[in-house]
């Protein structure tokens, strides 16, 4: 299949982030401009992609986009992975809705992880709803989305994925995998996959598995989507999505993403003066009056717009599933024979991923360098601080 | 309205506190015995409970428990206060039961708060479901449960409460008010209630006002409860409970009111080997088959056999107002003017009320001393670090 103009459907991009850096960082140097994401088919019945938990796929589109060119010697390829709600559209400016990538101040010519030097490759990860195969494209065989019949698949199968894409795209090669949270599993699995071809990796804000806590705050928000009778056991229609369940999914996410320090200098205990949904009587409006609760209501029902629920069940699985020593002889094994170089980067606020963790994989890896983001955001700081990541990156890179 | 049972709905206690407390901590002391809960009425249609928010009631049940005697003086009371689920069976064996309280590490003769030496009480909360006029209560002018008819309430209202019940037991002065999470919020308002009458406090794992983060956790799971079509908009049979979204908001509580450390230390990513429910067919039972999820369920499942939904709404709306400041020329101000002696106590992995807020907390009081908990187990360290907790108790209380 030759490469294809992406579907609209969820494509719509961060504009929070977009937001956000336009807030705290103004780039003085030149953007990517336009750019498109193309789709690639990966796989054929002849040569079907075999996942890990036991299904297979006869055809994968992959989603994918381009910035910078490859060197001749093919050596300067860096691959970019994004996290649970992300998309291949990293940098420059969408071609459709003109939107920023969500690493767009962080890759370009001129940025830290710089498109004269580097070809980046960035694509939305197997499973995803943006473009690349996953529960909410349509199921050859009955012409209706996959939903719940699409088959599991884990961190390591979407690898696998993106290597045969590199494979299709000529790279052998990889300068660097970097990616945080669930883009830092993809690192991780990277180089214990593929270890010969990753000649250095950045994980940021993760660990080398997924933690009891994670796992449960994963499991809490998947019960928040079935639990809306319009989840409809994943048959929704995918104009009809679970928006109560996958906007509450969202909000109990956002508290892991962010901290006290920064909702509480944001929000404070500020009230919401404008109109609140309606309540029973008692009740009145008063829990949803505060900004803090409305913040959340928002983001919950941003993210209903641009992304597919049984799409989040299936990721936050693989996630759950993310133990990058298993099958390996355990993480200390697996970590201790990644002798290329590393970048870890941890955030001293992050509830999700608590630094102390993320400071115990770059103590597992023989050939680390641990650098913390000082920053009141949590989690999101990666998506936030770029000041920091850029430093950080660009010392790491040149 | 002369004392009598309490009823036995809801009065279910605290089997997993009551375990760990077995596990963890073996008390030489002597126990406290049988101990019944008694039930009085503190207002009158001539003597109203006027409401901070506006509400009034013509009657108010409160449950409470009694042990030790006072003293000739009147000068050694006790009040111990309860959190968010908590009830006034505090020590003792449950008469009915045989149930431990929750406390009962604590108090009793010769432990930390000797009920050789103090005259304790402790009472449920107004508008809780544990004997106490609440959502659950039958409203005298329907024949029915209030439901979301049941006026808000705030945190001063439970203090002035509280205060009432004392005024019938005849108790003019307070040697202590001492309590954690939703009952360290009624120590600092009976503090700044009623200053005259407070001669020590012990506020634990709390900090001044509810912060955003914390608001944001109580709507999320307030969100869950009232997207339970079981819900009804409050009208549920009080024997059909909307179990699937109380239980779910209790699995979120239970991620911020434990850590990282006690999950990965208790769970790891060990899997459920029993049965897990059922799920559609690409999902399997993956996520739900990890022990951490299959505890949070527990846990959900418990607290909908002992505790009411709307009262649970009700309950954190009341915890989400609590800022001891407001009303009162701010925090600093009305800190600033509790001479009394304090003992404040924060938990090192408390991820729900940081340790930076406790402490500043005891900053902001002119004769308190800060007291570190080391746990592993986050909030509810207060429930279950029992030999730490009666160390400081004991110490201060001398």
């Amino acid at each position: 299949m030759p490469p294809t103009d992406v579907p609209t459907l969820f494509h719509e991009t961060w504009g929070e982030h977009a937001a956000l850096i336009a807030r705290t960082w103004q780039p003085r140097e030149r953007t990517l401009g336009r750019v498109a994401t193309q789709i690639i088919d990966v796989a054929t019945p002849e040569d079907p992609l075999e996942l890990e938990l036991g299904g297979r796929l006869e055809h994968v589109a992959v989603a994918y986009e381009e910035y910078g060119e490859p060197s001749p010697a093919g050596d300067n390829t860096v691959l970019v992975c994004h996290a649970l709600t992300g998309s291949a559209h990293a940098a420059g400016v969408g071609e459709r809705d003109g939107a920023p990538g969500w690493w767009d101040a962080l890759i370009g010519p001129g940025k830290a992880i710089d498109t004269d030097r580097f070809h980046v490759v960035c694509s939305n990860v197997l499973g995803g709803c943006y473009g690349t195969t996953g529960p909410s494209s349509i199921e050859p065989a009955t012409g209706r989305p996959y939903a719940t019949r699409f088959p599991r698949y884990t961190i390591r199968d979407m690898v696998h994925v993106q290597k045969r894409l590199l494979d299709r795209l000529g790279v052998t090669s990889l300068r660097a995998v970097i990616g945080g949270s669930m883009g830092g599993m993809q690192v991780l699995e990277w180089a214990a996959t593929y270890p010969g071809m990753v000649r250095a990796i950045v994980p940021i804000a993760i660990g080398a598995r997924h933690s009891a806590w994670a796992i449960g705050l994963n499991e809490v928000a998947r019960r928040a989507i079935m639990m809306d009778p319009a989840w409809q056991g994943g048959a929704y229609r995918v104009d009809r999505q679970p928006e109560a369940g996958l906007g509450l999914a969202r909000a109990i996410a956002m508290l892991s993403y962010r901290a006290h320090p920064s909702f509480d200098e944001r929000f404070g205990r500020a009230r919401w003066d404008g109109s609140a949904p309606p309540c029973p009587e008692g009740l009145g409006d008063a829990g949803a009056a505060y900004q803090v609760s409305r913040y959340l209501a928002y983001q919950g029902e941003k993210l209903v717009r641009r992304f597919d629920a049984n799409t989040y069940l299936y990721l936050t699985l693989a996630m759950d599933d993310y133990d990058v020593g298993a099958g390996r002889g355990g993480a200390e094994a697996v970590l201790g024979r990644l002798t290329m170089p590393a970048l870890v980067l941890g955030i001293d606020s992050d509830v999700l991923y608590p630094e102390p963790e993320v400071r115990a994989l770059a103590d597992a890896l023989p050939n680390a360098r641990y650098e913390r983001i000082a920053s009141p955001h949590g989690h999101d700081a990666f998506l936030i601080e770029f000041a920091q990541v850029s430093r950080h990156l660009s010392r790491f890179l040149a």
